[in-house]
């Protein structure tokens, strides 16, 4: 039987990389590398790193062309939802063509596969299809989520609340009622539009666990500009980023 | 200066510790265990085979008593603070004590330190009181709520829609309006008595990674007897139960 492991590597740092993980890598055969266009590559070659430093040879590095999504759609569920289809499409050539009968292919993902990544429901909608058979596991990593609090050295739950985690375009849309807030995918700082901005403190960080790591924290009021500022520097300078933050109501 | 490292341990496997928390590990000179009494005993052995299997000799362990909480208090945050500043009184004895002037401490925590733990909080409030100096840092771990959703192969956000993490208490009082829930630290199986249960389905794990894992998934209103007699019959058989859930909605 063909086997899939899902392996979550990690927020950058490379030392992210759990014991089970390294475990995985190393009982790969085949690594199926989905190439997202120039934006991508640092991204790229960190993973090809990881690969290097520690799988089995011999193995193979299979790489694809992921699917473009529509990222102009009003309809932001329903466009991912079909991006998700065409991954399936995509995936399931690759396990077909790309991996033997009993050998195991792995799909490494960024953070904690648990955590607006797609890769397990893609694999789902593979095996629905029914055109090709396989088992999968999971192997969970940290996520930017708690890189992020490591390093701000903060617990992201205070006694006996509870945390959110939304995107950015949904806070954009509604601040949620929590008083601990992190917010993933935020390209357009939502944080620095935010209604009732006098009652949050944020933490900020991009590039989590990598040499390029930025962290700021403080009132809204007073860091958001800044964060902006170093944000599109960054972004300008890399051509990409990747950043999460925490809000954290202090005033009630 | 002396230097305190928080270490996240993960759920329960031991392959669950970074490569970070293995060096983290092997740099201690000291390691602090605070003993919870006896109902603690098995995650005690556990921490110190993780000690045993990757420090670097000498080291030493230094065992502390962790003050008792007032769990009979209606005042819940109230007790908890209490607790934690009791907490701080051992810890800095501990800091002062048993750490030399050069040297490294590690404070073994399981899971992630962001989620409902306290020692990033207990450590600040040593520091406040001004009686000893150190520097630390946090590394970040597997949280229970990664392992769940990897054990379960599923993620924990679906497209375009938040995840909210909260206890057992909290959800006993009032459901949350998110349609994705995680709930950790429930000692009296809300998730039983969960108003329009028939809207949900839970996916529910207990020791996670460990060779006593349970997992039971399903609709609430088919499995939440079977999820409390299980839960039950395990907490009677081990002395303890760490568990954790998602509550996922599902008819709208």
């Amino acid at each position: 039987m063909k086997r899939i492991l899902i392996v979550g590597i990690g927020a950058g740092d490379p030392d992210h990389l759990t014991l089970q993980a390294v475990k995985a890598i190393a009982a790969a055969d085949v690594f199926f590398i989905l190439d997202k266009g120039e934006a991508g590559h640092d991204l790229i070659r960190l993973r090809q790193d990881l690969v290097d430093a520690h799988a089995r040879a011999p193995y193979r590095l299979v790489k694809a062309r992921d699917p473009d999504r529509d990222r102009t759609s009003a309809a932001y569920a329903t466009a991912v939802q079909d991006w998700r289809s065409r991954r399936a499409g995509v995936y399931e050539r690759l396990i077909r063509d790309e991996l033997g009968d009993d050998e195991t292919g792995a799909f490494l993902v960024w953070g904690d596969p648990s955590l607006y990544d797609s890769t397990p429901a893609v694999l789902e909608e593979v095996l629905d299809r029914g055109a090709v058979r396989f088992v999968y596991d999971v192997v969970p990593g940290i996520s930017s989520v708690s890189a992020l609090a490591a390093r701000h050295r903060i617990g992201l739950t205070r006694i006996a609340r509870p945390l959110h985690i939304t995107t950015g375009r949904r806070l954009a849309l509604e601040v949620p009622e929590a008083d601990d807030i992190v917010v993933m995918l935020d390209a357009r700082c939502a944080f620095a539009t935010l209604p009732d901005a006098a009652e949050f403190e944020i933490y900020w960080g991009a590039y989590l666990g990598t040499p390029d790591e930025i962290l700021v924290a403080g009132a809204v009021t007073e860091v958001a500009g800044q964060i902006r500022d170093v944000r599109a520097a960054a972004r300008e300078r890399k051509g990409w980023i990747m950043d999460t933050y925490l809000l954290r109501r202090v005033s009630r």
